[in-house]
């Protein structure tokens, strides 16, 4: 049995790779650029990234490749047998078995992929913001929004593999077009991509009048990292906006709530580096929009405790629990 | 060890009692009006015409009530220790407990209160059309929309026992104000309270002119009754209106995919004796709405194996569980 594992998430522009101990300690680190999408090639590119990546941490620690168990993250819909069914931001390996290529390349038999917010939530779970709490939802806000559901004490997989997919429930019906095909998706709303979306639309309907102003009169010109560092100096047009994605981040977790009676929400991803202009709002609207919440007991939402590393952190979990 | 057990489902207007033996054999059954809402007491009047149910079934079957397991389920929020925390549908007892005041009516001590949709779930679970099947939701369309979540085999409780209040969640951010305070719940729409309300609304727009025309030509007069009845027969305009139910069923559907990917639904509750007008389209769309549709096996829909039934058989589930 080994005493360290690693584990890597992979992005759809980076792939952090962890050396983890059993009790949590990292002990080796190395980011990695993802292949950018240059077609679909069964994720053999990628591959190749991570194996160097494994290769590196093993000799920094002079271990063998083929003896540390290796978990992967993966952004999408992993199927139970370890094969990306869908992964609308890494298409290159969308399909593909990363897992065996991986244990092919490298002759090691305990490589395991699993969703990379399920992966999150187990590090929040074993060892961060989701601690012996036993019914969480870890929620990570990048471009979209991953998800990964604790429900009494377990991580709820669903029947192929797939839960956790919280981004793209719908909450507004008639709402914006999402990449995934639908209309209205949470994660066109509460994500970074969503305050990018917001952000477009708040500028071309005047009410980022300032902003527009410093980009030379261009509403198109205004970026969502113009909106959070206005907000940060207090720019009421701004703080405005940031509290619009507190209110639609609000509702999505009142869904979940409604769903799970989940007390607990772990917020992990980029958008968190932004969470005091969007949580204490989101906390706020919560009272609002939870059936009942009165009848409930207080509902806590925090940060996640390892951000961009938690995926990483989690991939080495399933590494030790399922080698 | 009791060989029989009695399971109450108590609804906003009726009690349906049911003695079955743990085989799922129905050997007795009571039904009576619960007491209108002429303001809070407490749950005492529903608590007297519990307790008259259960001696009338004791009595035929020469059993003593003290010593039959009782389970009540109950339409709202409930709390893991019995209380009914939050009921909108029936206020004379919110915030009561039951289950004590049945216990010391009937000087028994295995008195179990759950919520009605969750007793549902765990009938069509252990007997009936979601036996062997781990992940799925029951789904019951009444007034409003209760649900009870199956994953890996498991009812989810949630952390005060409240997990299930699907119908709140919210699909329509800006949507058709809900009794809960909310805006855009689910059960606004794919209900059979929902129906009366895209009735009215498609009766004051002119998309059921026929109908109208039958009700002497006032919108406000025709009821979801004509349009199922119209459906049923064909009516252009009526069966158009039974799809918009079935889409927006679909769409909750979808998000209940999403989050939990569960393979399977149970649908229960009035509407869905109008199930034929409603299910086909339901699942028609749920192709268009739940992502990456073809990465997964398919999804399907069903309807319950014991109808109005569904909640008093799984009470009695929850008495021989937890007596």
């Amino acid at each position: 049995m080994s005493n360290v594992a690693i584990g890597i998430d992979v992005g759809g522009t980076k792939a952090l790779a962890l050396m983890v101990a059993r009790d949590g300690r990292v002990v080796g680190e190395m980011k990695s650029q993802t292949p950018h999408d240059e077609g679909f090639d069964a994720g053999e590119a990628t591959a190749k990234v991570l194996v160097d990546q494994i290769y590196e941490l093993c000799e920094r620690q002079s271990l063998d490749p083929s003896q540390v168990p290796i978990g992967v993250g993966l952004p999408g819909m992993m199927r139970r047998d370890g094969h990306l069914a869908f992964a609308p931001n890494l298409q290159t390996a969308s399909g593909a078995d990363l897992g065996a290529q991986l244990g092919d390349a490298l002759a090691n038999s305990s490589v395991f992929c699993e969703n990379d917010a399920n992966c999150a939530a187990l590090a929040e779970h074993e060892w961060g913001a989701g601690r012996g709490i036993s019914d969480f939802v870890m929620v990570t806000l990048g471009t979209g929004i991953g998800g990964g559901v604790v429900a009494d004490g377990q991580l709820v997989r669903g029947r192929s593999g797939f839960a956790g997919e919280i981004g793209h429930m719908v909450i507004d019906a008639h709402g914006a077009p999402c990449l995934c095909g639908g209309h209205g998706c949470w994660e066109r709303y509460a994500s970074g991509g969503g305050l990018h979306r917001l952000t477009r639309e708040a500028a071309l309907e005047g009410r980022l009048a300032t902003l527009v102003e410093q980009c030379a009169g261009d509403p198109r010109a205004v970026r969502a990292e113009d909106v959070t560092a206005a907000a940060a100096e207090g720019l009421d047009e701004a703080v405005a906006l940031m509290r619009e994605v507190g209110w639609w981040l609000a509702l999505g977790l009142s869904n979940l709530v409604a769903i799970l009676d989940c007390g607990h929400f772990v917020i992990g991803g980029g958008l968190s580096e932004a969470s005091d202009l969007v949580l204490p709002a989101a906390r706020e609207y919560l009272a609002e929009l939870v059936e009942g919440y009165d009848a409930r007991p207080t509902i806590t939402v925090t940060t996640s405790m390892f951000g961009a590393r938690s995926g990483a952190m989690g991939a080495t979990l399933v590494a030790f629990e399922r080698a």
